[in-house]
């Protein structure tokens, strides 16, 4: 770190991108008005050197993720972000530069999905680095999209692609399986490792239109199969229906293993979206308004066993392992 | 960790410990209604084990110092606890046990200070273990205690006793240092250090009468100059009335160079308040009947220089280094 000091990392830093609430980050905490009327949603993810991202990440990329991973949880609530605390332990030996590339990212990014910086902590740790994000934001009272609102009968929808990022991932770690793959496809699957997309612009089409909401961060399989058991009920799920980018194909194509892989292997952040039947074409038509592809996936079922997923021959595929636990 | 899942371990552990907006942690966000007529106010204070703690400080008091730490900024803005969330980062091969009992270390004292857990995230992580509270309260719309509310003229005081933290962990790093000290003082430091008591209880009577507050937990000397400094003022501090314990004086006679310690190291979790001379009285009465000592121990005076300490002979005393920093 050389001679820099805590308070002159923030002053030089973290002040010039932090909101109007947040006291200049002079003071001991932040303050602010809470709009009148509406709920707060409150989310909070951690990411580790080593488990979450790679150590060698651009740092801009690694602000980038831990900012979004928390927006990603906002819009599975419906929720407007309303601004997030920081807290960063930099390891031994950090380099100045690394710090200001970090802030700079993150800058950009809290520009970028409307969610000020409001105040935190930076701290040493003789380990990995670390970033905790906890996420503010609002709903209309009563409006939160719950994760336990499915209801039999209700439609089952995904957003975007399935398994880019797990994908991203495998190549990332086992560059030589990938080798067959287009540049272009290779560059699609690292990038959505790297740079999670959080679907915000589906927030108010949920609150809106769905009956429950949840994030993909584990896995496809595992959160369908977490979101039904929460809500009491079970599902049909189809797997040709879940959404592949062509890169994803791709890889599938070369290496059928792989599909597993994009089933169940996490960091998708697309949003798990339950509607009632005669809502459902409502919150299409939101998500098409809103450009986000929304994908038809199954149905859920009366019943508390685990989701039933099928192949295009309708015979039932079990996965060996449901979901990816960072944990 | 051996077999416990992250799913478990909040079921097990955490869940039986939350509070209803926690939504009994098993959505990805918490919901809560703020009250009416109020600010938010928000902290984040991180702690690292090796550097904040000690990795073999018992679970239960890690627990409390990460909840406290937060409680105690709370406190200096005049705030009301609403609630807190939590990341905890714990290395691999953690005990189950260290889990259990760091969680019900956390419950107890998240109901003693009425601070219900919301939310959070748990990780692995290879480095040492890693705490990362933000804590929630409330204030009425514009009743915060700001840092920079301090004006010249005001009059300077800091609750409880200064310096037993710091010379509790050096009593700990050193034990020898401390060899002829009583038992008893030994485990005052030593107490003070481990288990801080933030002074929530002073929070209505800091919004009510005090033009500024601040948690002393970088040290005295260092953390009286940053509220100057964020406040545009100087000041004058007379020395021998900064409060100290018994077992505090008792190790400055052994050796005179811990005074200096006392003075700037740190951990002390007291408030340091400034009051104009008009509300000084109700602000004194206000302290007696919450319980908490309040010692007057100096004035604001017009200039942007530096406070100066003085000592029992009016003379100025000058510190080698100001203030602690963790960083």
């Amino acid at each position: 770190m050389g001679a820099i000091s805590e308070d002159d990392l923030i002053a030089r830093f973290f002040a010039p991108i932090a909101g109007p609430g947040a006291l200049g980050l002079k003071d001991d905490a932040a303050c602010l008005t809470p709009p009148p009327g509406c709920d707060l949603v409150l989310t909070k993810d951690a990411l580790v050197a080593g488990v979450h991202f790679f150590a060698d990440d651009p740092p801009e990329a690694v602000a980038r993720k831990a900012l979004r991973v928390n927006v990603s949880d906002l819009a599975a609530k419906g929720a407007d972000p309303l601004g997030f605390l920081l807290a960063l332990a930099l390891p031994v030996g950090v380099e100045t530069a690394w710090i200001e590339r970090f802030a700079r990212g993150l800058g950009a990014d809290a520009a970028r999905w409307g969610i000020p910086l409001l105040g935190g902590d930076t701290v040493k740790t003789p380990g990995p680095a670390m970033v905790s994000v906890t996420a503010l934001g609002t709903v209309p009272t009563g409006a939160l999209t719950p994760r336990t609102g499915v209801r039999a009968g209700d439609l089952i929808f995904v957003s975007g692609t399935i398994g880019d990022a797990a994908l991203g991932l495998q190549a990332r770690l086992s560059p030589q399986r990938f080798a067959g793959l287009s540049q272009t496809s290779r560059a699609h699957l690292l990038g959505r490792y790297l740079d999670p997309e959080p679907r915000l612009a589906l927030a108010h089409a949920l609150r809106a239109h769905a009956s429950a909401g949840m994030d993909v961060s584990d896995g496809l399989v595992g959160d369908v199969a977490k979101m039904l058991r929460a809500s009491g009920v079970s599902a049909h799920i189809r797997l040709c229906d879940i959404p592949l980018s062509d890169a994803a194909r791709q890889a599938i194509a070369m290496e059928a293993a792989l599909f597993e892989t994009a089933m169940t292997g996490g960091d998708d952040y697309e949003l798990l979206v339950a509607a009632a039947p005669d809502h459902a074409a409502a919150l299409q038509e939101a998500a098409r308004l809103a450009g986000v592809p929304l994908a038809l996936i199954g149905e859920a079922v009366a019943g508390a066993g685990p989701p039933r997923f099928t192949g295009a021959d309708g015979g039932e595929i079990v996965f060996a392992r449901g979901s990816f636990s960072h944990f």
